[in-house]
C-alpha cells in the first residue's frame, strides 16, 4: 500500500490570490464578512489581502481596512503579501502575524511581475525580512513559476533551488513553490521532490498548485509521497488562470480538503462551513465557482 | 522516485457512455464523421455506440447503421455495448470486433438499472457471453458502482471480487471497474487494488473513473502505481454525471494523455488530432466540453 502523512496543514490563499485574479471587485463588507467565514472553518492559515499599490491590484486596496475589520480567531494566522519596504510598513501599521514576500524563479516572469531582474530583487527581500523578523512577524516566501512559465518554459529544479536557498538565508520561515500556470505534472513533482529532498528542508515547505490542466490533486498526491504536509489553497477555486482567462487557476480548498478526508487524512477543517463560505463569496460575486465540490452543489439547487 | 508503467492504453468510450447521457442527440452523420476522426488519433480502442432499445437510449438507435457507415481503420477495435441477447443478435448483424456487456456491483443500482438482481443478470451475461464467443467476438465486462452506489453508499471491494470473479469465469476477455459516480478517492483505489492484487487478473482489467469530485486523475495515478494499464476515457469529458446534472461525469480523454504524455507514458495517441475531434464534437453539440484541455482552448478563442 501507498503511504502519505497523517495530518496536512491548509493554507487559505483565496482572500488574496484568488479576489486579485477576479474582474470584480468585493466590497469591503463583504470581503469582511467573507474572511470572518473562513476563520469558522478551522483554518489555521489566511493569507486575507495584500499590501501592494492599488494602482497594480485594485481589487485589494483595502488590505488595511481588513486588517483592522476582521475578527481574529485564535489559533488562526491572518497574513498579507509585501512586495516592498514601503508594503511591510504599512502592513505593520495594522495587524498581521504573517507577512508574504514573493518573487519568482523564471528571470522574464520576475522582470514582467515585479519590475526587476531577479539578482534585483534578492536585496529588496532581504530588506523586507529583516524588518519584518524584527518586528517579530514569522515570514512566508513566494517562488513562482517553479514548474514553468509562460515565457521560458521549463524550470530547472536546480535553479528553483538556488533562488529558494537564497530566501531560505534570509530566514524565510516558510517556502511556498508556487506552479503559477499550472503546467506540474506528477511525473515532474516526483523528479523535483526527489532532487529538492536533500537540498531543502522539507518541513518549512508548502507546495502551491494550479488545476489549469487538472492535475493539481494528482501533483499533491505525489507531494504527500514525498511526505510534503503543506498545500497553499483557494476557496471554491476562485481566481482563475491570469494567463488563460476564464480557465481553471487556483487548486480549489473545498476539492483539496474533501479529497484529504476522504483519504482519512486530517486537516482539521469543517466542510459543510466550508461550503457555507464558499456559497457566501460566489453569491458576492454572482457567479458559479468552479471547484467540483461548488459544481456539484450548484446543480443539486437547478 | 515513484514508478509507473512506460506504456498505457486508453479505450475511448465517449460515443457511447458519452453520448448516452447527452441530452442533444447527435444527427448520424456528425455520429459517423466525429467516429472516423477519432479513428485517426491512434486510439486503438473506440466504444462506438451501444445495441439497447431505443426507448432507453434514444441516443444511440442508430447503432447499427453507425456500425456499417464508420471507416474503419486497421488496428481499432470497434467496440459496442449489449444488453442482451437481442441486442447481441442486432450487433452481429452488423460489423463488431468486440462486445461489452454490463452489470453493476450494487444490489440497487443494478435493479435501478437493468431491472433484474444481480443473481438475476448472471445467466443473461453468461448466455450473451458465451454465444459472442462462438461468432469469434471478444467480450469486455463492465462493472459499474465499484467503488460506491448512488443508493447503497460503499461497496465492499470483496462483493467486486465476486462480481468480477463471474464474469471472468463466463469467459470475458477484459473488465472494466467503474466508479459510475466519481466518488473514489485515492486512498480508496490504493485499497482495493492492493486487496485485488491477488485475487484479480490486472493484465485483464481496466479502470473507468468519474471526475465528479475532481479526483479522476489522481485515481489514475495511484493505479498506475498498482500496475494498471488501461483506463477508459471520454473526449472533452463528454457525457457528465447521470446522478448530478451538469456536474463533470467521465475522466476526460484529452486531459488523461495529455498527463500521462507529460508523464513521459506512451499512448499511441496524437494530441493535436484528439483536440481536432474534440473541437468537431463541441461544435454539434453547441456547448463547451469540460475537459480542462477543451476549456483552455476554448478561453483561447475568446
Amino acid at each position: 500500500m501507498l503511504k502519505w502523512p497523517e495530518k496536512v496543514t491548509i493554507k487559505e490563499v483565496g482572500p488574496r490570490d484568488g479576489l486579485q485574479n477576479e474582474a470584480k471587485e468585493v466590497p469591503f463588507e463583504d470581503k469582511v464578512a467573507w474572511i470572518d467565514l473562513l476563520s469558522e472553518t478551522g483554518l489555521s492559515y489566511i493569507e486575507f489581502s495584500s499590501f501592494v499599490h492599488p494602482k497594480w491590484i485594485p481589487q485589494l486596496k483595502d488590505a488595511g481596512k481588513v486588517a483592522s475589520s476582521i475578527k481574529r480567531k485564535q489559533g488562526v494566522t491572518y497574513a498579507a503579501l509585501v512586495p516592498n519596504r514601503k508594503g511591510l510598513e504599512a502592513a505593520i501599521n495594522t495587524h498581521v502575524d504573517e507577512v508574504s514576500v514573493f518573487m519568482s524563479a523564471s528571470e522574464t516572469h520576475n522582470r514582467k511581475n515585479i519590475n526587476k531582474s531577479i539578482q534585483e530583487t534578492y536585496p529588496v527581500l532581504e530588506e523586507v525580512v529583516k524588518e519584518a523578523k524584527l518586528e517579530g512577524k514569522t515570514v512566508r516566501g513566494y517562488v513562482s513559476t517553479v514548474f514553468g512559465c509562460p515565457y521560458e518554459g521549463d524550470i530547472s529544479p536546480d535553479h528553483v533551488v538556488h533562488v529558494s536557498e537564497r530566501l531560505l538565508d534570509m530566514g524565510i520561515d516558510e517556502l511556498s513553490l508556487g506552479d503559477t500556470i499550472g503546467v506540474a505534472n506528477p511525473g515532474q513533482v516526483d523528479q523535483a521532490l526527489t532532487d529538492w529532498k536533500h537540498q531543502l528542508p522539507f518541513d518549512k515547505i508548502a507546495m502551491h498548485f494550479h488545476n489549469t490542466r487538472g492535475m493539481a490533486l494528482a501533483n499533491v498526491l505525489v507531494s504527500l509521497q514525498h511526505n510534503i504536509t503543506t498545500f497553499d489553497a483557494s476557496l471554491g477555486g476562485l481566481g482563475g488562470c491570469p494567463y488563460a482567462k476564464g480557465a481553471s487557476g487556483n487548486l480549489s480548498t473545498d476539492d483539496l480538503v474533501h479529497m484529504l478526508h476522504q483519504m482519512g487524512i486530517e486537516t482539521g477543517i469543517d466542510e459543510e462551513k466550508l461550503k457555507e463560505a464558499a456559497r457566501y463569496i460566489q453569491r458576492v460575486l454572482d457567479k458559479p465557482l468552479p471547484s467540483h465540490q461548488m459544481q456539484m452543489m450548484n446543480k443539486e439547487r437547478v
